[in-house]
């Protein structure tokens, strides 16, 4: 999707945050919001991840710090580690474990400090309540459950550090000998990278891969031809988060599934889905 | 006070706001936008109002459109006009008539779509019983007093259309005679006009000025020699809402008053004031 409008103050706002984030010198933090700002004034077409790349790319140039978010990732990464026991539990227990998974990886993308701002207090426990008891507002499982029962691989698109964890559960229900998990290239923001994959326990139970790009979202053209490859190759895609979602939804392929939570009116008026509502969305629906 | 980084999503969302409501054209539209972000990307040192006031300045030039919150204005006059015979009756039955009249005159300072957004809905009676019940965060009303005894000259400097028909049991209790009413000069955001005080019924009661500048606050090196003069000459200055605040806060003379609601974290660090609460500082003391 292309950067609308009313992503433009959003985006600010995390341009802000990073350079906080990263710069000491009030200069620095100066300079890369004027830097993200003349990049906004070209209304760029581009979907908003690759937008916020550029600003995070900025950072990285002017600082040399290259995970500004990783003490924050750390510690999410820890919380959710956790929950781990309850999470698999809960699943596990569930009359529908699939159901109950999906409802729990959806859950975990509330850990997401683009959308959040970096100094939130997230609320996991009522996110995870609530993911647990709301009816899907968009629900594509029955569809999802088909393409996994027919699917040999499985690619998963990981999206935010700490949130990657509540993805374990989904990843034992659909059993992790075909599971392809990808993560982000480089640092961005808070998204998972190699590095978290393998402090979140990850890496020893599916194959992980990075996409090779320091997007926060998969914007393809921006990938390693060895993730295009396995992207290309998989009999079903699951991608995590709205960072995902707005690199991908353009994207026409069979068996590519969208799970989230809609934290913005800009993707609430895309998907018809209300802002807070969980959203696990066949692709070939959404855009019917 | 110079634009602070934290301002600048709120600016930038401003001026999508405006050029939404003034432009039909959606190239008119991301042009104004665009024409912003470059205005920002300079990193103004220049209080918040005139920072805003360069996108309206944009906005008329591109449209000839002159006011286009015409409608809104009108709409909030005929609104605050409904409510001045309870408004009036309650700052005279109170036992403390000045203390009412500043609390009444503060909670149509709500009325501000520079802040809310143009298609808000302002809670107008939940802010009178709050403004009406709370104690002020910043309590200058004694040294108000004291001002207004011995003034002979009051000059009151509007805010928003709508929030002046509020100010009118504080001009009633400060005696008509002495006062001097000023709005903009030219219509920017929903500030108030010479035409919204004769809407307003204003210009019957009290002698009403306008400060010849386009900002949405009192920036004086952009205002009128007559104005400039009114406001060297009066005894007691006040000022109201956040763009006043924001462009005379480091201006130094005697008798200057600030009646504000607080509506950002930016003003409530700036004050000390909490986001939401009352503010009737006496300048020199907020200084301190």
């Amino acid at each position: 999707m292309r950067t609308e409008l009313d992503c433009l103050p959003c985006l600010l706002r995390q341009a802000i945050d990073v350079a906080r984030m990263t710069c000491e010198a009030p200069e620095d933090v100066r300079r890369v919001v004027s830097h993200a700002l003349e990049t906004l004034a070209t209304m760029p077409d581009a979907p908003p991840p690759l937008v916020a790349a550029a600003t995070h790319r900025e950072c990285r140039l002017l600082t040399g710090v290259d995970d500004p978010y990783a003490a924050l990732k750390g510690r999410y990464t820890e919380t959710a580690l956790g929950m781990l026991p309850e999470l698999s539990g809960l699943v596990h227990a569930a009359e529908d474990p699939l159901d109950a998974a999906v409802r729990v990886a959806i859950a975990g993308n509330i850990i997401d400090f683009g959308h959040a701002g970096a100094e939130a207090d997230l609320p996991l426990r009522e996110t995870l309540a609530h993911a647990l008891r709301e009816p899907f507002a968009i629900d594509g499982t029955s569809a999802l459950r088909s393409a996994l029962a027919a699917a040999e691989t499985v690619l998963v698109l990981g999206d935010n550090a700490g949130e990657i964890v509540f993805d374990i559960p989904l990843l034992e229900v659909i059993g992790p000998a075909r599971i392809v998990y990808a993560v982000r290239g480089e640092p961005v923001l808070n998204d998972a990278t190699r590095a978290d994959a393998e402090a979140s326990g990850l890496a020893g139970r599916v194959r992980v891969i990075d996409n090779g790009a320091d997007v926060p979202g998969t914007a393809l053209e921006r990938c390693s031809a060895p993730f295009r490859e396995a992207f290309g190759r998989a009999d079903c895609v699951i991608a995590k988060g709205q960072g995902n979602y707005e690199t991908l939804e353009a994207v026409t392929r069979p068996g590519l599934f969208f799970l989230l939570k809609v934290k913005c009116p800009v993707i609430a008026r895309r998907t018809g889905a209300p802002a807070g509502s969980l959203v696990a969305a066949h692709a070939e629906r959404l855009r019917d």
